[in-house]
């Protein structure tokens, strides 16, 4: 069984963008705990083939967080089930999980809940399930208490999406957390973002950067353990 | 500490009904497991404290299930705190709970999550929480199995509110729940009524029986054990 727990760095492939298998195999060697294979816009059954496929000879976790039922597979050493806290439509917090459950037959031994806390307004997660992004650090930190303690999601997760966010807000949640591991995510591309987020989450992860130029190299520096 | 989890019957009082001394003594001697104090529409402060001070000389359990933060109390036994599952409104899945959170500093040892599905479109929760009452058994299971293994909700309610349920798909929850607790409520004023629903259910609740004639009477007969 793995022991997603100890993980403190993981690494988002989307199906969605073009990777070489030279950067893939690089990336599984840098250090990092796990891929995530994760996008919000343009999965398809195809894409997400094509990415497992591409990792399918490496032993490191492999983790797929669906946007939808689309591209779910049996496949996967795990499935981490986003469901987002700040958003007034039902749908995105249980309405397309209980559609899910209802006409899959679903492994829960694989199923890893996340409570998304999404804090980029021009992020396609933040349009497409109308999240409620402007909020204050004691109103996130109120979110991550309720996901923790009221609904048990052992995973909470402020997603900035692409842009760096405001540590005192990640610290917040951090502070009102009992039992839920701290995901952190959203324009982490140098050593110093990683260990300014590091320092309040749990785990943080990583995914645009390793799009950019030299992306594999900027990994690396935010490998912090 | 109560052990709820052993509860076979609960009776449920509502602030805002009228019930004498006499009944309350009674009630409490029937037999059933607790008292949770309950109630949709005009529940304050004054009428929940007024209802607590008749209980009060009394051992049985006393649980507070709250419609919203106000009639809040830091006296009772244990806090049942319900979240819709079928409904769009996500205020009443978990932004309430938010707020609440936000506002209140919450004893977390005292809170009991409950995941409802609400049947009766007819009833005062239904409206208030814009309730998509029309559903197969299986649409229900999934709701039960969601709550259940993705929320880790300790208990699963169906409510009918006031008519006696479809026990097919009280059954069909039941089926898919796997740690969850299957509370029933709604109907119940005979002993047949009772025994349908122990089947599946743990724990039924009987609420408005007490309030009509011979209430208390009626009340026993739905204890069974």
């Amino acid at each position: 069984m793995i022991d997603w727990k100890k993980w403190k760095h993981v690494t988002k492939l989307d199906p969605d963008k073009t990777i070489t298998p030279k950067a893939v195999a690089e990336i599984v060697d840098s250090g990092t705990d796990a891929i995530m294979i994760s996008g919000t816009q343009n999965i398809t059954k195809d894409n997400v083939s094509h990415l497992v496929e591409m990792l399918k000879d490496y032993s490191i976790p492999k983790v797929l967080e669906p946007a939808g039922t689309e591209g779910l597979r049996d496949d996967m050493d795990l499935i981490f089930v986003p469901s987002i806290l700040n958003t007034d439509v039902a749908f995105w917090l249980m309405g397309v999980h209980k559609i899910w459950v209802q006409h899959f037959d679903v492994d829960w031994e694989k199923i890893v809940p996340e409570a998304y806390i999404v804090m980029n307004p021009r992020s396609a997660v933040a349009m497409v399930t109308k999240a409620k992004t402007e909020m204050t650090p004691r109103e996130a930190a109120a979110y991550g208490e309720c996901a923790d303690r009221f609904f048990h999601f052992p995973i909470v997760y402020v997603e900035y999406s692409g842009t760096f966010g405001d540590p005192a807000l990640v610290r917040a949640v951090r502070e009102k957390l009992h039992g839920a591991r701290l995901y952190y995510g959203g324009g982490i591309n140098s050593r110093e973002k990683a260990e300014e987020m590091a320092r309040y989450a749990d785990t943080i992860v990583v995914g645009n950067a390793v799009y950019e130029a030299e992306g594999v190299e900027k990994l690396r520096e935010t490998i912090v353990k």
